[in-house]
């Protein structure tokens, strides 16, 4: 378990709403699985894209700012592959691209069991400011 | 009030849980309004990007749709610009850029009062198949 | 005229190769014009995506520069939306969509007489080193 | 080597301007390999990012029309993430990261010698129509 992470998870009230799991962690990388409920689906009857979107989001946190610095997000882009249904148990597996001093970048795999439904990649603007537990 | 975008809405569970306010909607264009809860904040304090990814998607899913075919989302981006706190209200007005036959693009920009906090872009596959409602 | 983008331009060999002319340009604006020619068309017989992309490209360069600080580009994105043609004129305006201390992002469209062929976002990363002519 | 690619190739005078090698091809994947020339500098010095992008956006075009059916570029990005420079090879290989019956994904490493200096993502649109050679 990772400490910054940890903490990141404790305070993230939107991810525990999500029901997030936190299954593999580290400098770099994170894996999280979440269910879908009924409460997180849209006007088609699916998952509303914001649901693989904060799953994603949350992954791409983690595994940045696991690194110690402090990591924002500068842009993110998702591209929605597949429909996911209320039941739905979604994981997703975040890693790193590029590392720079400045700059990361992160690539996100949403699956469903063998499916692909979601992809996610992410750039960060790394802070000075490191993180202090 | 748009027939689609209203059916669209009273379907959308995450959309309500959001408390979305419909602002103004039509073909093409959509404006929603909410407000950031307690709840929806993520581990640094502010709302989790996930937050004003979602009424922008949401914004992007009713402009589009209310031009009368069924639109997906293939790509979507956003650019968080300033951080975002529980008791802001937060707006989206998406606007169509582009709209042919099979594609249509929407950008979408997201206000706090005058502070433009996030940029969101979408880009969406028309479907043959009309609503019908 | 602005002294950095003469500057830039004057050494930029691509820019002359593509034979840019400069319409208009300031501090976090551009204005730039090419005719598309033989040499620069692909496979389909149209315009090489990366013809528009470049043009587009040194419109960023150019308006995020001529701010006074060095910038470069983080990620870029386009979407190719009607073919171009050799012979065509096509025209790319730059504007500034945010300007922070560290980032900005440009929003460029590329048209060709009334019709919009190509949408341009650019994120830039402001060095803190000033350009010095 | 790919008949669809070769065709492409033989009437792609802007790949051919690159001075664009072809290393591997087949359905779904392409690597290319080119070498910066002075005349592809820009006005920093460095390769214009249209060069890296020029080459990664034709990875993505033999890749995905390889498959038999004519596919064209939705969305296209890129990330550079070090400068390169006139006198350096790089080499492009780009994979599908999705095949669906409308819409492919690729993503395209740009690398020069051990060094990844962009990142690429293009969305595809696959026509009905079929190349016929």
């Amino acid at each position: 378990m990772n400490t910054i992470v940890d903490y990141m998870y404790q305070h993230d009230a939107f991810s525990q709403w999500l029901g997030i799991r936190r299954i593999a962690e580290g400098e770099g990388h994170c894996t999280l699985e979440m269910e879908v409920r009924p409460e997180m689906v849209n006007g088609f009857g699916i998952a509303h894209g914001a649901m693989t979107y904060a799953l994603a989001d949350s992954a791409l946190a983690f595994a940045s700012n696991a690194r110690g610095r402090k990591a924002v997000s500068i842009e993110t882009s998702i591209n929605h592959l597949k429909p996911v249904m209320a039941g739905d148990i979604i994981t997703a597996v975040a890693e790193e691209t590029s590392l720079g001093h400045k700059l990361a970048i992160y690539h996100v795999r949403v699956t469903r069991g063998q499916d692909l439904v979601a992809l996610f990649k992410g750039v960060v603007y790394r802070k000075e400011e490191e993180w202090n537990l």
